[in-house]
């Protein structure tokens, strides 16, 4: 597909002459967010990102040891891109705590429209390759799943205290079980490259979500 | 982790000069098979893969015109492997419907713990790739999960049928539902190299199932 192979880099060479030679880091670390959002560790060579990032290797290694404390790096940058752009949504008081994850979904959805599907999670795609990335990454990629999930789960916890979900619900399990869906629907909404997988897991999983003995919005269908 | 490093081969050189040389074939897809489901496309390289299955180059080349047309083949023999696997448990007729959705997970579950969760799914993996792949990769990748679903979602209305689950359901989104998020179980089980979000996942998705009114067996926590 044309359009996949001649995406634009975030920063031009001219633009980033502009920046100045600080930007470089920065330039790095969101080149490595971009390519390691369509591939894994492994389809991600080192050669490649400095060609798209225009960044020549000696630099590179000015600011990072290894490929791997790159990645790193990569990592934590993704972490709070990905954390304001939930609390964006899950913080959004205009909207019923509830209605926020639909607010999060939609915004999802127009990040992957964007990239015509061609960019998935940087944690899906690193968790799928985990078993030949340094070990210390495993305990990374789950802390920072970890803490999407408690942003998810506090959510809920406001949609229980509204009355939206029931009483007894058990707010840090759908949390977990939201997230572990959620890297299965971005990972299907790749391969189709459409949003039905990403609307379909939604559906399912509000309809799902326990209410109330009293509500009318309880499941009533999928989708 | 060594236990990881020292997986053993799956038919040994002795054992394969007793097999014949027409068992080459079989024990190279076989040995796709094992190496796919551990790491994606970009990963596997082929020489390792040879090394790993003790065949040739030139023998591989007897029965494959190339990596691509290798792994399509690997593919096939995944998907068939999958569905024997899929149909034991869901045409379980010991078991009510909707008890056959937790055998299939119990059957996973002992499948992952034997390779101490190092083995994911062979199409999760490579959907994760799928840019870089060939393009009827996609379409195939999509074929197979289409056909896991049917069987999932004709023992969901098998449920339907036998009042454990509302009348109303549209099975086939339930169905959906259940792989889009399967997929990330199995991805986040090999992260944390554990069962839990197995276990979390059926848990969600069971409880979420749209119960008849009349039923006690509705959701009443996730976990």
């Amino acid at each position: 597909m044309t359009q996949n192979k001649n995406k634009p880099r975030i920063v031009t060479q001219a633009e980033r002459r502009d920046l100045g030679f600080a930007a470089t880091r920065e330039v790095l670390i969101r080149c490595g967010m971009e390519v390691l959002t369509e591939q894994g560790f492994a389809a991600t060579g080192l050669d490649a990102l400095l060609r798209r990032a225009t960044v020549p290797k000696g630099s590179f290694y000015h600011y990072f040891g290894s490929k791997a404390d790159f990645v790193r790096e990569v990592m934590k940058a993704y972490d709070a891109f990905f954390c304001r752009k939930l609390d964006r949504a899950l913080n959004n008081e205009s909207l019923a705590p509830s209605e926020r994850m639909r607010a999060f979904v939609e915004d999802a959805k127009s990040g992957m429209a964007k990239y015509q599907y061609t960019r998935g999670c940087l944690v899906g795609n690193l968790s799928q390759d985990v078993e030949a990335l340094p070990e210390d990454y495993r305990v990374a990629l789950d802390n920072i799943v970890q803490g999407w999930q408690r942003k998810v789960a506090r959510c809920l916890e406001l949609a229980r205290e509204a009355g939206e979900i029931e009483a007894s619900a058990d707010c840090e399990a759908l949390a977990e079980f939201f997230w572990i869906g959620w890297e299965g629907a971005v990972m299907r909404a790749r391969l189709v490259r459409n949003s039905t997988p990403l609307d379909t897991f939604i559906a399912g999983f509000m309809a799902g979500l326990p209410r109330p003995r009293s509500s009318k919005s309880g499941r009533k269908q999928t989708s």
